[in-house]
């Protein structure tokens, strides 16, 4: 009867009546039956994606669909701006090499967002930039990149798209994708949407599918514009992952009944309270500036093997949250907020913060980051 | 409470405890609990591919395992010979095309099996031949191509590899990979895994591991030598498939209980009794001379719309059979034998269409196919 508890950023926890309809008996693909749920779940998915584009869903993990922005919109030897920040931002610049894209690395010091002034000073001395790729909320150091500002730098031109890896930001926090003109947007199934990995959710701007017509990258699996033309008959070119297609549906309908608004306001106030607590506790933000609300990572104190924390907290009091990678790897804890997560959990894992914070050696008093958590919780109530 | 039975050759029905199983709490992908459940999993899949070779477990459905296996495998200007006898046939060359290869078509009529001989003389005739790549079951047409026969024309050779499309194949009927020397292997979750779509299983002989490393083809989603890296380490380059990746190693649990070779009598049952149900109701067989023991495709009866005929058994008697595609479509009617199918399901089906049958003023006695499935089923008791 050991009590599990998951707050690591995806995958996140399945609402438990999503994953009793996704456990429904199997249904055919291609059927009448089917092709209602698909396409009620893609067009749920704008609402999400807040587009009036068409939303491809995809059966590949979010991966997948990075890779897909890319071959679908570019050409080898194009010039892709690539804002690395972190291990994602990273694995878009090896997706672009791997498809022989000409990459230019704009790197990012680890917890720091872009600036707009130098993006824009780099588009301006290069015109040969035919993308900018950046993260929404770059996980691996919770810090937000400046969508909105970004999006004013390539909106008004048609040869420039920005390609927004939005996986652990749509559905998380405000990304309009319309409204600000973000060309295209990827998210995965088992972060805000709270679904099992495996299903990858993509939409495309206007100026994203004209550019779509002129790619010249081989692809087969991953083919927008047949997924497209196949979506058009409430369908997709091959098999989908028919269980998370039922989820998403179900989970979509969920999101809506919230309110997309206070979905975000919920995502927000959870993190602030965890900063708050953090805070409180003495823990430095790895992300102070441009803090994302999809994840709060806070570095261990001096001393502290961050990896053995992370494991304690996991193996012995059942809460999984997640560490750090790279130079960060045995340095950091992070904290997820996106998804099916609410007050509690928030109390669980600050509680449980500060319980193997205590147990480590380190001087903590019990129940200060909780307190400074609650003070903002309360906030819904 | 209408009731309803699946019994398309894909998606399969989910076994019940399974699909719980799958719908127990998400578990964070990056921990030694998850670890294991995916190292069990991959170690499970070689019993069904009868291979000592490691088997990879790809976020996505087949399709993307077919991908992989071509552009991990080759390079652009390689000459592929595709066996085409169907639409998964067709498929392969369109992947090969997609990423520049030099297709040789051997176009094979539907229902018939390629011939090794035919196949032979292609082979001797052009030493730039690189990849053979065939079904094992080609599920458009029913028809089982000679997989062993087609090893043994390239077993001997380093320069060209027999790459099988075993989606309806593996877990179905005997495909000892090792035994034979397949050098590349794809199934999907959804067949004989009766697992919901989503999961590509891919395994490749040291031949195709050597090959491998000489391929020169862009790659970044479906990189194999990669996934192989990551296996070592228990884990995946990506995120997997989480809740797939357990139902997988449910159900691998349950096929190694019944036995791979019980397993595969159990199916070649199901398909010789709809095989002499369709025969005493006097429908041809779509795939007379090589019948896959995956599904059983008979003709419709002159004069019936196949489609409507389709639909009614759907729509109004709750089972979903196959149709067909392209110039069979509204001709053919598909019944699958693989995965969580047993004695019943059979019996379900040709009653269903026989109804139907009947419904649609053609002359059928009723139940005489069912007694004729019923003659072969009782074989087990």
């Amino acid at each position: 009867m050991k009590k599990k508890y998951l707050l690591a950023p995806g995958p996140t926890p399945v609402p438990e009546h999503v994953a009793l309809e996704m456990a429904y008996p199997m249904v055919h693909h291609r059927t009448p039956q089917f092709s209602q749920i698909f396409a009620e779940a893609a067009e749920g998915a704008k609402y999400v994606f807040e587009t009036q584009q068409d939303v491809l869903l995809l059966a590949s993990t979010g991966t997948g669909g990075m890779e897909g922005c890319v071959t679908n919109l570019f050409s080898p030897g194009d010039k892709l701006l690539v804002i690395n920040g972190g291990k994602f931002g990273e694995r878009w610049g090896k997706i672009g090499q791997a498809y022989g894209m000409n990459v230019v690395w704009h790197n990012v010091e680890w917890g720091k967002a872009a600036d707009p002034q130098e993006v824009k000073k780099i588009l301006d001395g290069d015109k040969d930039i035919r993308g900018v790729l950046v993260q929404a909320s770059e996980t691996s150091t919770t810090a937000a990149h400046p969508i909105k500002e970004l999006s004013e730098l390539t909106r008004g031109r048609e040869d420039v798209l920005l390609i927004v890896d939005g996986i652990t930001g749509v559905g998380v926090f405000p990304l309009p994708m319309d409204e600000w003109g973000i060309d295209a947007m990827v998210t995965g199934s088992q972060k805000a949407l709270a679904l099992p990995p495996g299903l990858a959710l993509v939409a495309l701007s206007g100026k994203a599918w004209r550019a779509a017509d002129k790619s010249k990258c081989p692809r087969f699996y991953f083919d927008f514009k047949k997924e497209r033309k196949n979506l058009a008959d409430k369908t997709s070119a091959y098999t989908p992952a028919v269980s998370l297609v039922i989820g998403l549906r179900a989970v979509l309908k969920d999101i809506k009944a919230e309110g997309l608004a206070n979905v975000h306001k919920r995502h927000n106030r959870l993190a602030r309270a965890t900063r708050a607590a953090g805070k409180a506790l003495g823990l430095k933000s790895i992300a102070p500036d441009a803090p994302a609300d999809s994840a709060t990572g806070l570095f261990v104190p001096e001393g502290i093997d961050g990896g053995k924390l992370v494991k304690f907290i996991r193996d012995d009091l059942g809460v999984t949250l997640a560490g750090g990678q790279d130079h960060w790897k045995g340095k950091i804890v992070r904290i997820a907020h996106l998804g099916y997560f609410d007050t509690f959990d928030i109390v669980i894992a600050i509680s449980a913060l500060e319980m193997a914070l205590k147990k480590f050696g380190h001087k903590v008093e019990l129940g200060k980051g909780v307190s400074a958590a609650q003070e903002i919780l309360m906030e819904a109530y």
